[in-house]
C-alpha cells in the first residue's frame, strides 16, 4: 500500500501574507480538509478515513486537528488561520450546528459536530449541507465563477443539491433548503420510491443507485445487449459499466443513459422556474466522463434538448448547463469559501 | 353607476412625519395604488380602470399621476413621498424595466413600463413581478408578517408565485424567478399543456382556467350531480359555481376542488425541498372563500394531507400552510414596501 504524504502542500509559493482559510468536508469515507486563500487557490490539502465506526468524537477530534496540520504545513500556527468552514451530509440543524440522523453514519445521531470542531480547531467554524459547500466551491473558483448564481447537482448514490444567489446560500427556514434531489418529478401512481421513503422524487430516478435498479429491471425484464449480457455473466452493474457500454454502442445502455437525463431535466426546469439560476452545474461521480467522454457529451446534450421541451425558449437559451470543475474538492474548498465570507462579515 | 370617490383615504390620523411610500400594481383591469407609512398601514389608496387598449403611454401617464394624488390626499407634495414601487405581470426584463410580451395587454410589447412611470411621478421606481410584490406585501404586513420567508401562490385565471427570503425577492438571473406555476407537477405523456405552451406545469392543473377545462371535461364524459345538472341546463361554469356547489354537497364539484388540492400539493413540496419557506400562502380568487367557507377550509387541509404523502414528517409539521389575508391590496402594498426596501438601502 502507497504512502500518501497528509497533509499536502500543492503551493509552496502561495501567497502567505493573506489571510488563509480552511474547509472540511465530512463523507461517509473521507474526511477532506483544504488550506484555501482569499482568490479561492486550494494551497494545501489533508485527507484521511473517517473510521465512521469509531464514533463521531473521534471524527471531530481529527478535523479540528486537520486546521493545525494543515496551518503547521505553511509554517503558521492554527491561530493565523482566518476563518474555518464545515460541511456535512445532512438532515442536519444549520442554526444549532447538529448533524440530525445521517443516513450512512450510525452512531453519529444528534451529534453537534459544528461546535464539537469548533472546539478541537480553536476557531468558530460555519456549518454548511455539503451539497451546498460544494456548490459554493463551484461558484467561487470553479465551474460557475463566472456566473451571479448557480444551482449545482451532485450525481452520486444519492442526488444532492446546493443553490448559490450572489454569496448567499439557501438553507431553507427549516434546514431543508436545496434539497433538489426531493423535488417531486413523478406524481403518477406508479411512482418510483425515493430511498427517504417518499415517492416520485429526483433521487429516485437519477442517482447512480437509481441507475443501478433501472438497469436491473430492464434486464431482468428481458433487455438484450452487451451490457445485459455482461450483468447475466455476473459482473457488478455499477453506472461506470452501464457508461462503458453506452459508450461501445449497446442501446440498452445507452437508453439508461438518456432516461436519467430526462428525469433530470424535468426537475431542472422545475429549478430554472423558480430559482432561475445563471448556470445549472453537473457534478458527482455519476455524470459519465463529463465532457472528456462521448457519453458524458451526450448526456449533457439529452439534458438540454428536454429542457427546451419544457421551458420557454429564450430561458432555456440564457441558462447555462455545464460539468462541475472542481472535482473531489468543490466541497472543502467550498467550505473554506463560506468561512471566508463569515469572516468577511465580520470584519466589515 | 355609483360614484366612488378615489383616491380614498383609509387612516385621516396615520403619522405623516413619516416617510411614505407609494405602490402601484398594474392589472389587465385595473390600476391599483396605495399609499402607505412605514409600517406597512395603508393610509390611502386609489384606483382606475387600466383601459389596456388606449395603449401603455396613457397607462404610464395615469400610474405616474397617481403618486401626485395620492400625496394630495395627506395634503403632501408627490416630492415628499419617499419612495414608489412599481408591480406588472409578466413576462418582463426587471433589469431594464421592460414588460417584455404580457399575455392579456395586446400592444404593449417591450414598453419600458419602469422608467415611463418614473418620469411621469418624478421618482425612481422599483420594478418588480406583480406576484413578487403581492408576496412581499403578505410577508411585509399581511398573513406571513411574522415568517422569515415565505412562498406565495396566487390562484387566479393563472398561477402566480413570489418567494421571498429574509426580504429579498427572488427574482432570478433572466427575470424568470418565482415562477412557481410552471413548477412541472406532471411529467407524464398524457400532461395537461399549460397556456405557456409546455406541458404539464402546475398552472395547466390549478388555476381558475384549468379547473374550469377538468370541469368540463368530467361533465362532458357523463359526470352527474347538481354542478353537472347546472352546467347542461346552461349556467356558466365557474370556479365560484364549483365551489357552492361543492359547499351544497355535489360529490363531482368536491372532487374537483380537492384534485386542485392535491395538483398544488405536489408542486408545494417541490417548493419546501427547494426553497423550505417558513409559510407557504395561498391567495388570489380561486381560493373557495378561504378560512371563512368550508369548502376552503377543506381545500386547505388536503392540501396539508397530501403534502405530508410528499414530505418528511417534521418539515410538514413545521412548514405553514395557510391563506393570504390582504386581499387585491397586496400587490400594491408590497409594491409600496419593495420601494422602502430600495430607499431603506439607499439611506443606510
Amino acid at each position: 500500500m502507497p504512502v500518501t504524504k497528509s497533509p499536502r502542500l500543492l503551493l509552496p509559493d502561495a501567497d502567505i501574507s493573506g489571510p488563509l482559510f480552511v474547509g472540511i468536508d465530512l463523507g461517509g469515507t473521507n474526511i477532506k480538509a483544504a488550506l484555501v486563500d482569499g482568490q479561492g487557490q486550494m494551497v494545501a490539502f489533508h485527507t484521511e478515513p473517517t473510521n465512521v465506526q469509531n464514533g463521531p468524537d473521534d471524527a471531530a477530534i481529527r478535523m479540528g486537528h486537520s486546521v493545525e496540520l494543515l496551518a503547521h504545513c505553511v509554517g503558521l500556527a492554527r491561530s493565523d488561520i482566518a476563518a474555518v468552514g464545515l460541511g456535512t451530509p445532512g438532515p442536519q440543524d444549520l442554526s444549532t450546528g447538529v448533524l440530525l440522523k445521517p443516513g450512512n453514519f450510525p452512531g453519529w445521531e444528534n451529534f453537534p459536530v459544528r461546535d464539537r470542531v469548533a472546539e478541537h480547531c480553536g476557531h468558530a467554524v460555519t456549518y454548511a449541507n455539503d451539497a451546498t459547500a460544494a456548490a459554493y466551491g463551484e461558484f467561487w473558483v470553479g465551474s460557475g465563477r463566472d456566473d451571479t448564481s448557480l444551482i449545482l447537482l451532485t450525481l452520486g448514490t444519492g442526488v444532492g443539491g446546493g443553490i448559490i444567489i450572489h454569496d448567499m446560500t439557501i438553507e431553507g427556514a427549516h434546514s431543508h433548503g436545496s434539497e433538489c434531489g426531493h423535488i417531486i418529478v413523478d406524481s403518477s401512481p406508479t411512482a418510483r420510491m425515493c430511498p427517504c421513503g417518499q415517492p416520485g422524487h429526483l433521487e429516485a430516478y437519477a442517482s447512480a443507485t437509481a441507475l443501478k435498479a433501472r438497469a436491473s429491471e430492464r434486464i431482468r425484464d428481458g433487455g438484450v445487449g452487451t451490457l445485459a449480457d455482461a450483468v447475466n455473466q455476473g459482473e457488478p452493474l455499477t453506472p461506470i459499466l452501464i457508461g462503458n457500454h453506452a459508450e461501445q454502442g449497446d442501446q440498452l445502455a445507452m437508453s439508461l443513459v438518456m432516461e436519467t437525463a430526462d428525469w433530470l431535466a424535468i426537475g431542472i426546469v422545475t429549478l430554472m422556474h423558480t430559482i432561475d439560476p445563471s448556470a445549472i452545474i453537473l457534478g458527482g461521480a455519476m455524470t459519465f466522463g463529463r465532457d472528456e467522454h462521448p457519453v458524458g457529451r451526450a448526456f449533457l446534450d439529452r439534458i438540454d434538448t428536454c429542457i427546451r421541451r419544457h421551458t420557454f425558449p429564450t430561458l432555456a437559451k440564457k441558462t447555462a448547463l455545464r460539468f462541475a470543475t472542481l472535482g473531489g474538492h468543490a466541497g472543502s474548498i467550498g467550505a473554506a469559501g463560506l468561512g471566508r465570507l463569515t469572516w468577511k462579515q465580520q470584519n466589515s
